[in-house]
């Protein structure tokens, strides 16, 4: 067992829509080049990388910036793209730092589409998507993750359900009534899916309710539909962020990549 | 299926460190009293519950208060207290709101002692265990647990382990190197545990490390140790608070009490 040498890879990630391929030039985004110029103070010559769920990662290199501009030579690729599991993140919006914390920690653990969902008890009345996308990117940044999850519009509970594609199956925090443990729903389903020779965990979701619980109604609604396991966290009264990451951690040690492990090159680097 | 009365249990727990036992009357330290009187504005007549590991939760009723001080009258036992998952949670500490949250969160998910430990590539000098501990009872107040985690002093990595007890076994997140897949390890250790009608889980212990990882020498050393089970957390590079948070989750959901349910009279209370 050796450390991977640290000349390997760049610490900088940066998440870039434009398309990626060896010898091209990219002009970054004001709020990146001025990451890049005024917070991390690097200068022409400086390597990072780049990378987007369609082109992988590559090495790139400062050719210029100033204030709120850069351009970035793109290098050789150093990750293809890769299926990542297909798992929504559906949870009641909570206040502020709370909610930093679940676009972040949702997107460390692997969640690829993150739809806030007002509910009967949600006391938030607005949610700011644009911020928890920017959350998101940064922790995607962070993580090694190619891709970012997507951030819907908030829309009511009902609104959500009325529209649910019936094949992904949504697994419901019900801190109270009938729900099985989550380890032991998780590995029925995993159990049942290798019966059935599928090769993928296919669609699912996770949906937490506020810090005030769901409404009887709600948890009554919920549980008559088809695609719906209600399932248990212990005997703890879990704050919102909590039970949602909590969810989210046990899905994809079971369910999901929680057998890959990191990209060897990248293993023993400090993020960011 | 019924929606609990309102009308049970109080919604202010409060944790107390005297013997509980109805007709007792309790004075509150400070802190409490000031919370009681300041924050939640409470006056005497004012219903809450008390609680320790020792005695369980019990009934209590706000007798007088003033500046720094509350007298409460205990009255019925509401919960007994009763066996909880030995769970620790080694961790190398990280800056302010990160180890804030990490105390919180370990509170929530049934961690029973926090141990701080420097490693080679921990950055923060100093930890305030008794911040940690304030964090640590506010949690166990709102999540409805009877116990608060222990925090023990800051002690380096190497002394921690020099006197660990044998018995106790250790899940190290691991993020290069050989490891297990955290679910395969948990449910290799269950089935093991299971064939040999052990009842429960014994002592245990997740160990992360610092957000640079740990050192080659580190890991190296600790994959020696007959007690430590290496675990990944899939292909993402977590940050060290996600980790701890990830593993303790998951080795509730597996080997701790994912199955059980919060109390039935406590359910769809919003927590404080």
């Amino acid at each position: 067992m050796s450390v991977p040498s640290a000349t390997i890879r760049p610490a900088t990630r940066l998440y870039v829509e434009d398309g990626l391929a060896e010898g091209r030039t990219l002009g970054l985004a004001r709020d990146q080049a001025h990451f890049l110029r005024s917070v991390l103070r690097l200068g022409p010559g400086a390597k990072l990388a780049v990378f987007n769920a369609r082109d992988g990662e590559w090495l790139a290199e400062i050719e210029g910036l100033g204030k709120g501009w850069c351009s970035l030579a793109v290098g050789a690729q150093v990750r293809r793209p890769g299926p990542e599991p297909d798992l929504w993140l559906v949870f009641a919006p909570i206040k502020r730092a709370r909610i930093d914390f679940i676009a972040e920690k949702a997107t460390e653990l692997g969640c690829s589409l993150l739809q806030p969902v007002m509910t009967r008890f949600t006391a938030v009345s607005r949610v700011n998507e644009e911020r928890l996308a920017a959350n998101a990117r940064e922790a995607a940044e962070q993580c090694e993750r190619l891709t970012i999850p997507q951030v819907r519009p908030t829309r009511s509970l009902g609104e959500v359900l009325d529209d649910w594609p019936a094949e992904r199956r949504l697994i419901v925090c019900a801190e109270w009534g009938a729900a099985r443990p989550i380890a032991e729903a998780l590995q029925a389903v995993r159990a049942e899916d290798q019966d059935e020779a599928q090769k993928t965990a296919g669609p699912w979701a996770i949906l937490t309710g506020p810090e005030g619980g769901f409404a009887e109604s709600e948890l009554d609604a919920l549980r008559k539909l088809p695609f719906v396991i209600p399932v248990g966290l212990g005997p703890r009264i879990l704050r919102a962020d909590t039970a949602a990451l909590a969810a989210l951690a046990c899905w994809q040690a079971v369910l999901g990549d929680g057998a890959e492990r990191p990209p060897a090159d990248l293993a023993g680097f400090p993020a960011g």
